[in-house]
């Protein structure tokens, strides 16, 4: 039968199947959810072995354990590596969801659920691509599957297990969905992503909280002197002060700011989507570039003192900020993380003590236009979505795609199938059901058309 | 006997009272301890009628109840109207704490629990004090008690409360014990105490938590912003920016700097103490001056976005602060409010929302050093310590003692026997034993002194 017809059979099998992982609550952040670590692995080996993988093994890494499965047809055949990632972000603030983020549901045409997207959702699409591909007898390429269980602290496992599997895990090509579209109507494939630097920043006062009436005024405040510190690392025109911080930033050429203005960009329906009455980024660069192709300073988490209800006056201990920075193609985050943590302690003032560790990092990324996995890409999407897809550069960060250009010497194709207002990382993750179905049938049509 | 023989034969008793009251966690700024406050209320009705009081009850307020209780023992008799607050702090961070904060432990010669000084301790000094010299025939003057459930979340419900009761309420002079002292060998009265005024910070940026790659550098982020508010409060000397907002503070004589100069500071003891390699305040002030004649700008709390473990990578909806000025005498609060929040208002940038809520706030406070009570209070403490205490202003806020004066028309006497290493707010709140009685016996006397 077609493609679109086995979808069309299968289409129930295929939601139960990705309702089974995201009930497991594998948050990769939190070392409580260790056993749905090793749970999730394991069901993603037996969804693999019915898909119709030849083999599928949980293999431990320094950390959350890597899935790999395989179908090799041919020694002669091209093969794609396809990369996943099968843990999810924290569900927090809960209060905000609709319905409970690990028990999906199914409401106006989307699925509601944390993973529903990213990734368990778009992982998904791929195993039901493959397994369309290879039912139908279309598929014409060996398959290798590695799903990891770190991606969203930064996949501090995967290099080291890649460089020790280097033999296991070679292939032509590495696919991943992990990606979204510029839109519902205007399918595209992602040919850029940020890499990004993180650090935890600790402020330490007084040895321990003090009353802010008989020491105010006369002892440094450690969130006084935290916020100073994160609001000289911008400046009024949303420029990152520290010292050389834009020396490596590639230049963006007058061609590619001319391909990124004919993005469709509606800033109206932008902004109203997210609420707010003004954008702000930094001064020269227009929202689209500000997003993808130039660098972010963002204060992810701040905490101190007193938070509870009600009004207690305290001067506390202590005052913590998770910062990370969104970078792009040619800022090494190594060199960033270390000239960050020398421009704090050059600023650092003597009246407070000040920390920092960094967290995690990975570097940007470009994907030429003419490979031949990503002309099979955007043939699939064609088909699929009944319009060529654009090349575009996105503005998150997955790191692990340039170990793996570094590591294993493989170019990555991005084709995701993700869109804005499904609210990854968010409350209230969704993904429609339509596209869900959709990025099968590319995925299916992708197998067909690469050999 | 004697007032020391009867602290003697009595410390056991003294203690297992104060204990009593501890154990009742009577946290006004909780809601969820209202049941906690009534029970502490009417558990000081049973103290005080034990103590000797004719009369003690539980008066309804808007907010959590007032004890009131009565010793009249002639209308020729001048009359003493005992201030004090049976509320204490929330305990948090409770983890630091090494007992239960209200299972009051007895190590090193201390009293260790919340309210064990600030102000159950206190309290219970004024009342056994009271006792001593009405059981042992030394009382020379009426006494009337009033202790409210809401200092600590400054006292909204007390004004009115002195407003409807103020005949009750007529008293020659309040007495207080909720200061602390110089030093141990040090014994001082407060002569001087500053204002307060506290407000919540909402900051809000895109109406959901967005992903930081996807959006990070094109939409501000709310924490940024409200680092970037905050930090512009205070310049590099440590002075508040806020127009006209130092117009109204009164001037500190050289006489004043001159006496507050004979203080015993020793700014190193100081500094080990609170564990700090360095002050940091108000430019051409000293420290005993900042703390005490100058206002300041704590963060009392601040939050926002991601603050669990690891490393989450978000542009957050919202953040948060909880901010206090302590003022000195001649800065209205009511007018340093409406200044704040219009300032905020003028300098809050259009890509965010900003929202300040006004929480509570208070006048500052000076007493005259030749008022009769004053003078009482100055021999009584020179028999107890043997010293006579220094007459010093301090920079805690006791806001109701300015609106007794303004609507009972009454002077206070502040007699605290506190010390800065009792850590009141802190975790590990503690009190001397030996402190507790010596204050017994300075009230004992004060009642004996006073008629």
């Amino acid at each position: 039968m077609s493609v679109k017809q086995y979808i069309e059979t299968n289409k129930e099998r295929f939601l139960g199947e990705l309702f089974s992982l995201i009930r497991i609550p594998s948050i990769s952040a939190k070392s409580e959810h260790k056993p749905d670590m090793i749970a999730c692995a394991q069901k993603w080996t037996e969804l693999l072995l019915a898909a119709g993988a030849d083999k599928a093994v949980v293999m431990p890494t320094q950390g959350n354990p890597v899935v790999y499965g395989e179908k090799l047809i041919s020694p002669d055949a091209p093969t794609v590596l396809v990369y996943a990632h099968y843990d999810v972000m924290p569900a927090e603030p809960l209060d905000l969801w609709k319905s409970d983020p690990f028990e999906p549901e199914i409401r106006d045409g989307r699925i509601w659920a944390r993973g529903a997207d990213d990734d368990k959702g778009q992982s998904m699409i791929q195993v039901k691509g493959f397994e369309i591909a290879l039912r139908e007898g279309l598929l014409g390429c060996n398959v290798k599957f590695i799903f990891e269980g770190e991606e969203e602290i930064g996949s501090p496992s995967l290099e080291s297990f890649c460089e020790a599997n280097k033999e296991l895990l070679k292939a032509d090509v590495i696919l991943v969905s992990d990606t979204s579209m510029v839109g519902k109507e205007t399918p595209s494939l992602t040919t850029g992503l940020r890499g990004l630097a993180y650090w935890e920043i600790e402020v330490t006062g007084p040895n321990r909280d003090l009353h802010s009436g008989h020491f105010g005024g006369a002892v440094a405040n450690p969130i006084n002197m935290l916020c100073k510190l994160m609001a000289d690392i911008t400046d009024a025109d949303g420029r990152i002060t520290i010292p050389h911080f834009y020396d490596d930033v590639e230049d963006v050429s007058a061609v590619e700011r001319e391909m990124i203005a004919q993005i469709p960009f509606d800033e109206a329906a932008y902004k109203k989507a997210i609420g707010v009455e003004e954008l702000f980024g930094e001064k020269g660069w227009a929202t689209l570039e500000r997003n993808s192709c130039r660098p972010s300073f963002d204060i992810c988490g701040i905490w101190g003192g007193y938070t509870g209800e009600g009004s207690k006056t305290v001067l506390p201990s202590k005052a913590y900020a998770k910062v990370s920075c969104r970078l792009v193609p040619h800022q090494d985050h190594h060199k960033i993380s270390e000239m960050f943590e020398k421009y704090i302690a050059s600023v650092a003032p003597a009246c407070v003590k000040v920390k920092v560790t960094p967290m995690h990092g990975g570097q940007g990324y470009v994907c030429p236009i003419d490979l031949p996995a990503y002309k099979a890409a955007e043939e699939a999407c064609t088909i699929a979505f009944g319009k060529k897809p654009l090349a575009v550069r996105r503005g998150g960060s997955i790191p692990i795609i340039s170990t793996f250009e570094q590591v294993l010497g493989v170019k990555t194709v991005l084709m995701g199938f993700g869109l804005e207002q499904n609210a990854i990382h968010s409350p209230n993750e969704s993904c429609e059901l339509e596209l869900f179905y959709k990025g099968i049938e590319a995925v299916a049509e992708f197998y067909r058309i690469y050999k």
